[in-house]
């Protein structure tokens, strides 16, 4: 098992649609608001600045799967783990609980890549102060 | 290959994040808009009602690969396969192209699920009204 | 001066828009997460139940005034007063802030309505636990 | 009165909250998809370059009020109608129907600005080309 870590999310209820629960692209905003949470407790930023200019981390790969409805105003436990880290992806599974009960899990799949201002962002291989904090994984 | 529907969505300004493209959670309601309209295209709604209460289609599953940034503006198709029915879940396919460039590939699987008034939705073996327009697969 | 409250949200990345700057409809959604915050503040819920059905707490109006860019990951203080109760509608005004530098005000006008199963809500007077928490004002 | 315009926009699954309507924030989405495709629909574009870089249109101050809920599924004509352009400011009066019912009525004020690379975006000036397609109103 990678490093994992814990954000707590409300539940608001502009997250809810007329089915009166949370809408199942929102779980997606709940994932990334975790992963970017993860991101800062380490000291990184989503936005990283070298001397070439700008570095982010889009993403290649979503998967949610929904288990169990979650309601206005419940608080979502979000736990991330580090699946894998080969120096190009970064792989993170998601949990979300309510209480004891587990209402979606899921995986975001990001690369690294600079954003040049004059051409489409590129992927590179992922920077060594990142390596630092998230460390590959054989 | 099952049936197919395809589905025109403009790039709106508040779909995009500060990378200046489509925010990733944005193309799983481009997926969903796309299921509704086929849907509705075939004389279904999201929500059915018959004699015992309201029926409709929550998600299982959603995957989604991004393959190229799509940015404001842009049109994007946004073409749905039905890749299997068995009865319990629909899953369907999508393609997302700007022009010729493909910018996301992605899946839903959904199930049909009554919901009560009084208790949570469960799930139920697909209806024969829904089965005439979007027939099993083997 | 009436009732006061202050909430604190940090700016997600979702929250911005191409600009680089949170996008301008989101700032409702700041503004709502106060007010329902308040209310939980108050033991009060958004939804209320009472012998004859569901009570809530629809818009009549909405104001917002951008003054200054916030930005991805900066924390807003959103500090809420109760400006009027007039025993009908709830006026609340709105000051959001990132450390001293106002970003924006606004106000929200609610009313309280009923929600009957079968037909559309309907407003009703402000029932009496809400006026014991939330005040009329003169 | 002034020029005016009318996009038609469909009530989609993830607009509407567990109250069973459009969720209020969403409708300054509405309003400002109309306000860009009348920018299109005049040959401009909410990004303008000129030689000197970028220009936009952020908002100044929005208002709406809520007058009968719209549901998902149901067509919104919203008409856009220029209220004043004083040369820094243009102010946009909208009306949202589902059929002959008023949903809503709205207004944004938007200002001109310039967006440097290095710093905030600042106020200017409307340019001449935007003049020639939304002219002055005395």
């Amino acid at each position: 098992m990678g490093q994992s870590f814990v954000n707590v999310r409300r539940v608001e209820f502009a997250d809810t649609d007329l089915a009166g629960f949370v809408h199942f692209s929102h779980y997606l905003r709940y994932m990334e608001e975790t992963e970017y949470a993860f991101l800062r407790s380490l000291g990184l930023d989503v936005i990283l600045d070298d001397e070439r200019g700008k570095l982010g981390f889009p993403r290649y790969e979503s998967l949610c799967r929904y288990l169990s409805p979650a309601r206005y105003g419940q608080v979502v436990d979000v736990t991330l783990t580090v699946e894998s880290n080969d120096g190009k992806r970064i792989a993170y599974a998601f949990d979300l609980k309510v209480g004891e009960r587990k209402v979606a899990e899921g995986r975001l799949v990001v690369v690294c890549c600079r954003f040049p201002a004059d051409r489409e962002p590129f992927a590179i291989p992922i920077p060594d102060r990142v390596l630092e904090r998230i460390p590959l994984t054989v």
